[in-house]
């Protein structure tokens, strides 16, 4: 009965009603609650890092991909934290593990869930913002088993300066491509410059889009990597060089339109220039993220994976990590710090 | 002299104005004259047949992928007949040659325009309908090249009682798929299953095709080999097995939108499922044609192509041909008989 009167208080973020497009803080609660106590084969989490990724957001609808969240149900958010209480033999106290431990400051769950961090010296967020399943093996998969970049070619990222957009970035360049990031004002333009290390930045909120991809490619880009979708999704088709590939790995200004997504109305360029259009998710790669997560180990181990971080602090202001991913209030990889 | 003197009249189908969404009959007309004397490197050619192609339509518009038809300029089409008077090497007369002899009875056009027909004792419309460019090689590259059709996959087709259609299902049968036709009204479908020999039909007009795609492929279809474009291929986006491929090559449904085209409301689903969207062209594999040529000519030896034709009688009837392509007023390849 000891563990029982030694478990903490945990705040949690609930869904209070389904928002009406983009998230706002005003659509969550906060309750707290005395965590609970594991069973057997489950672990008792202290969250230590959340990520803020798009996909949270579709799950907040009433049917999703991801599954959808309940009215009153706590938002899901993977991320990293130490075990407290083990009653399973795969974790022991004090380990480190990484999952789906949910928006909250504790998580109680089947050990089952989660992997544990066999490099618990690297800090929560690199492990979440540069090596983490929705960032680092994301891009990866994305851009070089997907995408297929290669040498000379030129690479159009939407979203550049989010986790997955700098990291693509990134990655494509180690291979030799010519990068161009599109990303949401001067400051964030100037993050992939000077810190990600592109090749040309397009501002799309005072740029013309169409007009700055013809300048950096008269010949057309060989890689559009979306993170968008919308109307800068239909600029890269219109902007395609033969045998290009579309990879879609989001669709962040679409995510909020319940009803009806907008179509790439120029897709029959797609017939025009042999080119493909391809999405995927991470969890297609799951028998190949030991081989990933050893290379991006290393890359980040030799300084070439720079991601620009914005942390919040708090789980209280993980609904305005959220709405701020959609307002495009953010440079860098959104993450919480519980 | 003689020559000249020997010159046939000869009549064109031009364009009088720009159709206002799907081409009518009113949108051309018919002007004789004498056809021209063919220059140094020139043939003069009589045509036999055209083929009535959906790509037409899109030379229609003042700005198109295949080149703008100006007003009182003659209608573009391919087709074959035979080299009355040759001022080339390339060829003598009496040759049978295939290429893009326009709407007309008579061509004079440089030699270098054409191909010479190697078998010219098989009849111009199944050297059209089921050998040729936009026919034959089309379905032979969308479905095998593009597509990649294995065994046991479940293919669905749409516009599948035309030309290039019913060619794709016959060659994804050959390759032990099975494969579900989509036509409008029961006329097509049973063409489709009593000749073509697919093993389903969905009739657009009259069924509902998302509960029949999910009849015939509770798990999801692994090729969607698109003609129409519009939402049938919503319909199928959401109808995907994981690593689907979709073959988009062409989109009939919207080739009339001047200004907007339907893009795909549900291209999220390439990404839930780690599928594809691809395009093509033909003349994306022009060094190809040779070695797809003599397959397809074995395969129609052997009786394994059967290609339903749906021929309008003279050139005057090229624009009534056209315009019952976009109304769907014919089963089978389109071709007109000069």
């Amino acid at each position: 009965m000891s563990e029982i009167s030694n478990l903490p208080n945990s705040k949690k973020i609930i869904l209070k009603t389904r928002p009406n497009g983009d998230p706002v803080v005003s659509d969550f609660d906060i309750i707290e609650e005395i965590a609970k106590a594991p069973d057997d084969g489950e672990v008792l989490v202290e969250v230590q890092a959340l990520e803020i990724g798009a996909w949270i957001r579709t799950t907040l609808n009433e049917t999703a991909f991801h599954g959808s969240t309940p009215i009153d149900g706590t938002i899901p958010a993977l991320g990293n934290g130490k075990v407290i209480i083990s009653k399973s033999d795969k974790f022991k106290e004090g380990d480190i593990v990484t999952g789906p431990l949910m928006a909250q400051s504790y998580t109680t769950m089947p050990a089952d869930f989660f992997t544990k961090v066999t490099n618990p010296e690297i800090d929560p967020f690199t492990q979440i913002g540069v090596l983490g399943v929705t960032t680092g093996l994301t891009a990866y998969f994305g851009i070089y088993d997907v995408g297929q970049v290669k040498e000379d070619e030129i690479v159009l990222v939407s979203g550049a300066a989010g986790g997955v957009g700098a990291l693509v970035c990134q990655l494509a360049k180690l291979k030799g491509a010519k990068v161009i990031g599109i990303a949401g004002g001067r400051e964030k333009c100037d993050v992939l410059i000077n810190e990600v290390g592109v090749d040309g930045t397009i501002d799309y909120k005072s740029e013309d889009i169409d007009k700055k991809i013809k300048e950096f490619a008269p010949e057309g880009i060989d890689i559009f990597f979306d993170n968008v979708g919308g109307e800068i999704l239909d600029f890269a088709l219109d902007n395609l060089r033969d045998r290009a590939r579309v990879v879609i790995c989001g669709a962040i200004s679409q995510y909020s339109h319940h009803d009806k997504v907008d179509g790439p109305s120029l897709y029959l360029r797609l017939a025009e220039k042999y080119a493909r259009m391809e999405g995927f998710t991470v969890m297609h790669f799951e028998e190949h993220y030991e081989k990933a997560s050893k290379e991006l180990l290393d890359l980040h181990n030799q300084g070439k994976l720079k991601v620009p971080f914005h942390i919040e602090e708090g789980i209280d202001n993980f609904p305005l990590a959220l709405q701020k991913l959609f307002t495009g209030g953010n440079t860098g990889k959104l993450m919480v710090k519980v």
